[in-house]
């Protein structure tokens, strides 16, 4: 479980929370339970995938999988754990009982059947299928995979944070550009990064015969599409009344980076 | 998921939840979320263990397991996905928020890595190592593995309920009782049942080389331990004053099944 959380990542998904959380005036701390909740199902969400019987990967953040650094027993287990912890983290929080309830449920929608684990099923059944997949599926399959738990984490930071109806909403416009966003910057590294900097294998997409937004749309046309998401998402930020330049920044951090 | 949860099984836990909520004066409908969530748990655990890297079972239930059935990938992720609505069951329960959250820390902590993902480990572990495998190592495996999850039926069964401490301590020992009764049941049943009754395979401990309390003390001596096990159910359902019948029934069972 410390292989799979401990040995770095981008932390994207906690920064998210932590950000949204900001913008909405609630301090760090508050934040921790959530923060947390969402990298530990992110992490075991990556221990699973990365299984030979799922995506086969043997490194991940320039480290051995956690299959390959034990073994596949070790590995599953650790994983069904670690998503245990990401609950038993928010149900022991000491935020008020009914936020707690609201982010337990949100996590839960977002990780569950309805959202990531179906994406992954999804993106399963699309592998070695990428001449019959469309956009409309791609982005269908990535608004759950992906979308879902980077969404959540907005949530998440955003009920920990008591925040309004509409300030929610405006949020979740930026979570939802982000996600794309940052899965077409998944893509585009796919085929331009190299392994070393990615601490990933890179040109698996290909290799598996997987549908991408490069592959689907080219290379230029999804960096416009990156464009545009990062127009939608500062137009979703402007109509909020606190500080999101943390918030904004992720955003550019999601088009802009290069691991 | 459908496979793995609607195909049959004793659903010893939804009852256990059940009946306790009954001794403490609640209503079924309001134990409807924690008995729906400890047996998709129970559900989830089962689909995992089967896998070939783990204790690689074909048959369940009289069924094909579900990665016999669809495919491993499937399994780890259908798996996941009845974890994830577990929590989201209890999360969306209609019960006070105090109680649900109250719940859900008490089944992510009797589910994850200090109770049956734990327990699985150590199990995994002493496979092979009937030889080196003390009895208290062995109560101490199946009070994770088994236990933590068979208790905490019984515990949100009381909190759905809203029992006072009292009831829930004797309930406790109750539930520590019924778990290791239940183990040894299975224990025996494994050397004496047949596959066809069980609806698993028959006879798998002896050739995994896994210490059992038969294995340990011999057949008589682990059937003089059910009786003591039983006297000790009555004893702690004795000092309860709602209608401990239902309870009382499913301690018998656990004792006296044949399957």
């Amino acid at each position: 479980m410390r292989h799979a959380v401990l040995l770095g990542g981008k932390r994207m998904r906690p920064m998210l929370a932590y950000a949204a959380a900001h913008a909405c005036g609630a301090d760090a701390e508050a934040t921790d339970a959530p923060a947390a909740a969402v990298e530990l199902v992110h992490a075991y969400s990556l221990v699973h995938d990365d299984l030979p019987a799922m995506d086969d990967d043997a490194l991940r953040r320039g480290q051995p999988t956690v299959h390959v650094a034990f073994d596949e027993a070790t590995a599953i287990l650790a994983g069904d754990a670690l998503q245990t912890l990401a609950f038993s983290t928010l149900a022991t929080s000491p935020l008020p009982s009914q936020r707690v309830v609201a982010m337990l449920a949100e996590l839960a929608h977002a990780s569950g059947a309805a959202g990531m684990c179906g994406g992954q099923a999804f993106d399963l059944a699309a592998t070695g299928q990428a001449a019959t997949t469309t956009l409309a599926v791609l982005e269908h399959l990535h608004a759950l995979k992906t979308g879902a738990l980077l969404r959540a984490a907005v949530r998440l930071g955003a009920i920990a944070a008591g925040a309004d109806d509409a300030t929610r909403a405006r949020l979740d416009d930026f979570a939802n550009a982000l996600g794309l966003a940052f899965q077409i910057r998944d893509d585009l590294l796919d085929i331009e990064g190299d392994s070393a900097t990615l601490g990933k294998t890179a040109g698996k997409d290909a290799l598996q015969d997987k549908a991408t937004f490069p592959a689907l749309i080219g290379a230029e046309a999804s960096r416009a599409r990156l464009d545009a998401l990062a127009g939608q998402m500062r137009a979703a930020l402007e109509g909020c009344t606190g500080d999101t330049a943390p918030l904004s920044a992720l955003g550019r951090m999601a088009i802009e980076r290069d691991a």
